[in-house]
């Protein structure tokens, strides 16, 4: 149901048209919004005196004055951000803006009790921040993505299968005390899906991101938002069983996609069947583009099977553009190509007419740049905005 | 990238509460939309011009005064739907409240030439309207459902497998010199999981709705709205194929869902194999009711053959509900116990925790509720109201 607009439906109107845009003025934002200037003028003024926006230079004017341009103020706080994949983890800290200050990369172990982990987390995000000359009370937005199922709504981590111990984990509560910030949970690829739409494809409504890693998930977008799902396991496509296997999967099922051709599976593989010396997906990446033919072969095996499942899922859902990513999506011709011969020749003609299959070419960033996105876009909503500016919103109108 | 709100967007807001509500005051309509009252009360007047809708009636109000009560004016206009499956059609008229004023339910062969089919339909809604006691120039809206891909934003028929005739027609053109209307057009399918939407599961953000006749799709909700894909063609499951069957479709592909588990695809199984005297669907439908064991062995494989398809699909979308509809999906025991328990078995364990299927208990009528409920949202649309006030809004401020 449509409704007409509140205070803070305006102000995350008028905060996310400049924040779209490198500068704007207070005529082009009436014009933009179609809001009376009054009420631009008025609300512009909140904004201005809770610090969230700065006014700065001149733009031409119709008149002879030249008009201040309003651009969100980058010092107005921080977002830290913190990609946790299952063996490896991205976590920086950045301005209002999306500018990243600073950054860093490390192995982890995900399977292990969260306190441990997100205890790690806080200690280089401290680190981070005093690298980059900054404390913890400027902190405003805090994303951590995790390689498994999420209930967005409270950032609970719900029967992930690779990180037993974080089942019914509320991660935002470990952070509260900790930052005056909002803090977003949410599914690895699901924030890989959003950095690609962000980054490269804002214009497209319907994207699969598909990581081909250690495990295989997809991030989905429909309708320029992401689907998470009723219990935020959308996108779990590495179980998805293929009838005409039954190789054995680590989560206890077997026939699952992830156990044919998940970087983890294929490890095992080449090292029981072939002797190769082989131990993580990475591993397997490097064989392969090194040319030994072996490990080519299964990677050719593995695309095949990717290939039949998206034919399946393009039928279904009807994207406009597919990104492979994980390690294993650097293999171009051998893992795009197999991937691509299998979805044009087996999903309808219609969906696959416009489909395109790309390569991500944001590599280790997609979900760092997918959780500075989700953390601005949640904070700049009405909902996030009320908590931003806190007292400086008028009461609400009495009925 | 959000809005304020504009004249139409007000105007759609008003009449939506309007519309959802049985009656509404002028003050419950500025308290829920958080208006100012004198904007309300000004559009309340354009809307009241306009004859859209009418007062009537008194209210409690707070002071001595009774409140006039707002309603959607039923006589403001007509809104037509064709229904139109492969085999069968339903044709309403309706008020703009969705009230069904008559209908009709007549058999069809929809591979015909469209201008015959929609020749045949324009001669039904002339004399449905007759019946009815109205005429052609009060119908304001029109939904044509027909069983192929449509790309939704021009109303055209996109490589449908059924009807091959149609391929790249404009079905609103047909209609566009007969009718002061508004015209939709949209797959059946997507029709049928509107309508069990709207009736029964308003509040569920994410259902499909599985129909199962001569031919198998599936219509997709997600996030409350109808999911059509970049082409028009998503939900269109019947061509994923099995890897563990080689039966021959008539889509010219082979191990195709529907060659295994579609209600023409079994009825030609049953009479080539068995030598059962079943023609359609709905005579599976009959003869596995009364307890031929041919055929509920057969429906018992079909159901395991959709299990494995939604099971996958279960595990990408994570929806809350699936409705299985469509004649065969009559066969309560036969056929959905065995889409359950494949699906149960086969997705992801959290995806089950709270996903329900069920039987559409809406019948035939499924299809026409949801083209009659899509009219409605279409025409209270921004856009939609645009049109439908004409000469009655404002012109747009200047900028």
């Amino acid at each position: 149901m449509a409704h007409a607009r509140s205070e803070p439906d305006t102000l995350s109107a008028l905060l996310r048209h400049i924040a779209a845009r490198s500068a704007v003025t207070r005529a082009t934002l009436a014009q933009q919004t179609q809001l009376a200037p009054s009420t631009v003028s008025q609300r512009v003024e909140v904004l201005l005196a809770a610090g969230l926006i700065v006014e700065d230079g001149t733009a031409p004017s119709r008149g002879g004055r030249r008009a201040l341009q309003l651009r969100l103020n980058p010092d107005a706080g921080l977002i830290l951000t913190a990609d946790l994949g299952a063996t490896r983890a991205m976590l920086a800290v950045s301005d209002l803006n999306g500018q990243r200050l600073t950054r860093t990369i490390a192995d982890v172990t995900i399977n292990q009790e969260p306190q441990q982990i997100l205890g790690w987390v806080d200690q280089r995000f401290g680190a981070l921040l005093a690298e980059a000359g900054r404390d913890a009370g400027q902190v405003r937005a805090i994303t951590i993505g995790v390689p498994g199922p999420v209930e967005f709504s409270t950032g609970t981590v719900v029967v992930p299968p690779l990180m037993r111990q974080w089942d019914g984990f509320p991660v935002p509560a470990y952070f509260e005390d900790r930052y005056p910030a909002q803090i977003f949970v949410d599914n690895d690829v699901n924030l890989m899906a959003l950095g690609e739409h962000q980054q490269h494809y804002p214009e497209v409504k319907h994207l699969l991101f598909v990581k081909i890693g250690t495990g295989i998930g997809c991030g989905i977008i429909i309708d320029g938002r992401p689907h998470r799902g009723v219990k935020g396991s959308a996108g779990d496509i590495g179980h998805i069983r293929l009838p005409d296997s039954d190789a054995q999967c680590w989560c206890s099922n077997s026939g699952c996609l992830e156990a044919v051709a998940g970087g983890r599976a294929l490890a095992e593989r080449l090292q029981k069947e072939h002797g190769c010396t082989v131990t993580n997906a990475r591993d397997v990446t490097r064989l392969a583009a090194e040319g030994d033919q072996r490990v080519v072969a299964e990677v050719r095996i593995a695309a095949r099977h990717v290939g039949i499942v998206l034919a399946a899922l393009v039928s279904f859902a009807n994207p406009e553009i597919i990104i492979i990513g994980g390690s294993l999506a650097q293999l171009d011709e051998t893992l795009l190509a197999g991937i691509r011969a299998v979805v044009y020749e087996r999903a309808l003609p219609l969906a696959t007419r416009s489909l395109h299959i790309e390569t991500s070419t944001l590599g280790e960033e997609a979900g760092t740049i997918g959780a500075i996105s989700l953390a601005q876009e949640q904070i700049l909503s009405p909902s996030g905005v009320t908590k931003l500016l806190g007292t400086h919103l008028r009461p609400p109108r009495l009925p």
